[in-house]
């Protein structure tokens, strides 16, 4: 086989690239990472970078932090690797179920682990599948989820993601229902308030019930805040609205807390901050603060039961994955839970996120390219427009956001397009000096890229 | 929250067991495991048993390995975190990519990382989907597998999987056809031949691909050897019969080599073992040999220049997952290849292969309820039968199986129950005196359950 020298050439050479900017990267090559200091990771170059997207929304304790390291170090001289399969698990993962179940909103509840949250959107929904069929209601199939949402890229938690491209591998496939997003900036109509936008989107999904049948529904899937569909929260009033319809039609409701989940919000939880009640939490990333590929179905009390009952008549739940429940990935989550939770992380997002925000507004008002305007805790976005006053966009062959997300590149920092928008969720471990550093070099490219625009 | 206070209690408490037989676990409870001692591991009751099963095929290298932990240590001291999307990835992603091309039987190709073989399989389906869209044609959609094939447990993989238990779940999917599994002992019939048997298999290959259409059919996807069907080696000439077909029809052949893969059936890959060239394989499990959630597509020069093109008219290959190419995965997986390969471990396989099944087929001539051995390197199977010569199986409530199993357990060797099937897939690691005990615990555990049996 032919060798190539330089990195870039190399990683060129053996990689399928996965969501990556094809023209971006054959322009630019592969940045290719040796090591991390705090929030910062290095390249083969010796280039420094500012990860404001905190890896990919998971390394919330940076890249070096010294007590998650001992923590893996520790459990991989003790025992490297098993399952959860067959009446057999590790210690590990023992204590990690029953912490989960502690610090989730349920006052008791079942853990069932996979390596992502793609994974865990996937089985969940095939839990849903087992739990309807067993109780006599196997027609009890369709998955609702909102346009832009976003829940992994198997082929069924793709089927959930509300996003255009998706429909290049023929996606989704049939009975994933996508409702509208809901975004009032972007969605909302002429003249439309907010809370009106907020009933346009209750009545649609009890319009969508009725209409597919409430006895076809196996479940409701949602994000707190979306995160990879651009940080969207949700309108005012939002999960107060659609919860009370989804309880009378008893369609279970899913919080994807993959994002949200374990500190990005403020709280532990993002139905915490949005004050509702979920029938199971779906968890990953923070979970191990990125260190280990992990995913976690937290089931509350009423899905516990049920999904537990319906697999005694079936004598076995017929499912895992190998790695499902690995003593590794739990000693690590077990040890991030206490970094974010007690450690100060979670209590340094609440302290600097408005920090964040103000400075983020702040650069709203100095470039009058950005529409909108956000976010919660550490997770924000500033949407790029032509226009700010009409809402219009830019012309998508310009690759704007792109083109910031390069500029910031050429300046150390890292963020994060997404259609128009430019996202940054930083980790949680950021000092003052280093948020202040972070919207600088994000204005530095925003300023420098709206001047080339035509 | 209550809080039970035994290991095993609080498993139980936390926990929706997967792949777990309900009735054994609740009448033996679970077993906590805390440690492990080469091919032993060691619960917290201090017992100590032979993992015949490898953990789950996938810790080849025993539970202590101590190059393998100092590679993920020194890797948590380095990089401990970071994904391979958005044209960044770590230096040791590169590494391994080029590695595992050099290693494969291609003479090049492309990598692309998941979690697990699940979502590798799944990532298959969707990039057989996306390269025929991408070609004119979308309707290229239907995926061939065989009864009693394992690919996983994501909706899709699960659909792939052959086993009666994803009925429950509704699976498989539309799209996904099952043809007869190569197992002669099993589905040979009266006076035909294991060559005429192979002869019928390709027939049936033919004659669904005529039916269905070639031009519906997206790829076909086969274990060299069946894992989870219980240790099914293909029948004689069965590849060689096969491929022309699906050449004759453009259908990729996509080998799963999650379990054979790194050495399992005594080479690098089952397809060398047997004697064919695949388009693309599937690998997991030995890849880090347990210790960290992995699992790689690596494309033929083929696939892996139309996936490529594909990708580049679509400006990007819209898949990935956050801890794809994960640096500590990527180390371990490097050194793990090395231990493997190397370290004396494919060349102990070899070594003993020939004790192991001459030792199960001493076993054999004395338990006349075996009714047939079957395997090769180091995955075996002893299927259990009421009548060896009609080939009569036992009773399915007596779950024989099973008991089988949990006698072994009770004497210190972990196996498995795969239907009526017994199997052994011991670390890679085993000296005679561990084969030899390993053998001797069987026996003790057949004679116990066979002598118990009306």
């Amino acid at each position: 086989m032919d060798r190539p020298q330089s990195w870039q050439a190399r990683a060129d050479a053996w990689s399928l690239y996965g969501f990556t900017d094809l023209p971006s990267v054959h322009r630019r090559g592969a940045v290719v990472l040796t090591h991390g200091e705090g929030p910062y990771v290095v390249d083969v170059d010796g280039n420094r970078y500012l990860d404001a997207n905190s890896g990919l929304w998971n390394m919330v304790a940076g890249f070096d932090h010294k007590g998650l390291a001992e923590a893996a170090k520790a459990q991989y001289d003790r025992f490297p690797g098993y399952h959860a399969l067959f009446g057999r698990m590790s210690d590990q993962t023992v204590m990690l179920s029953e912490k989960l179940v502690e610090v989730s909103p349920f006052d008791r509840g079942k853990v069932f682990y996979t390596n992502s949250g793609s994974e865990a959107n996937d089985t969940m929904v095939k839990m849903l599948w087992f739990l309807h069929a067993s109780e006599g209601n196997p027609q009890r199939r369709k998955i609702l989820t909102r346009s832009n949402a976003y829940h992994g890229v198997t082929a069924v938690s793709a089927s959930m993601t509300g996003k255009p491209y998706n429909s290049a591998f023929g996606l989704p496939l049939p009975g994933f229902i996508h409702l509208t997003c809901p975004h009032y900036w972007g969605f909302g109509e002429a003249g439309e308030s907010e809370e009106q936008f907020t009933q346009r989107l209750a009545r649609e999904l009890e319009d969508t019930i009725l209409r597919e049948g409430a006895d076809t529904i196996a479940g409701f899937f949602g994000e707190p805040v979306m995160g990879a569909g651009g940080v969207i929260p949700p309108s005012s009033g939002y999960f107060q609205a659609v919860l009370p319809i989804l309880r009378r039609h008893a369609i279970p409701m899913i919080a994807d807390e993959v994002i949200c989940g374990f500190g990005r919000t403020g709280n532990t939880w993002g139905c915490q901050t949005y004050g509702f009640m979920p029938d199971a939490i779906i968890s990953s990333k923070n979970l191990t603060a990125g260190l280990f590929p992990m995913g976690a179905v937290i089931l509350g009390p009423d899905l516990a039961d049920r999904v537990q009952a319906a697999a005694e008549k079936f004598e076995e739940f017929p499912h895992g994955f190998t790695a499902s429940g690995h003593p590794v990935g739990c000693a690590i989550a077990l040890k991030a839970i206490d970094v974010v939770m007690n450690e100060g992380l979670a209590e340094n997002v609440r302290r600097l996120a408005p920090r964040m925000e103000a400075g983020l507004r702040a650069i709203m008002q100095r470039c009058t390219h950005i529409g909108e305007l956000r976010g919660v805790g550490f997770m924000w976005a500033l949407e790029a427009v032509q226009d700010r006053a009409s809402k219009t966009p830019f012309d998508g062959a310009l690759s704007v956001s792109e083109r910031i997300a390069n500029a910031c590149t050429d300046v150390g920092l890292i963020c994060r397009p997404l259609g128009q928008s430019i996202v940054l969720c930083p980790p949680f471990i950021l000092t003052e000096a280093q948020m202040d550093e972070m919207l600088d070099k994000l204005e530095q490219g925003l300023v420098r890229v709206f001047a080339e625009l035509p």
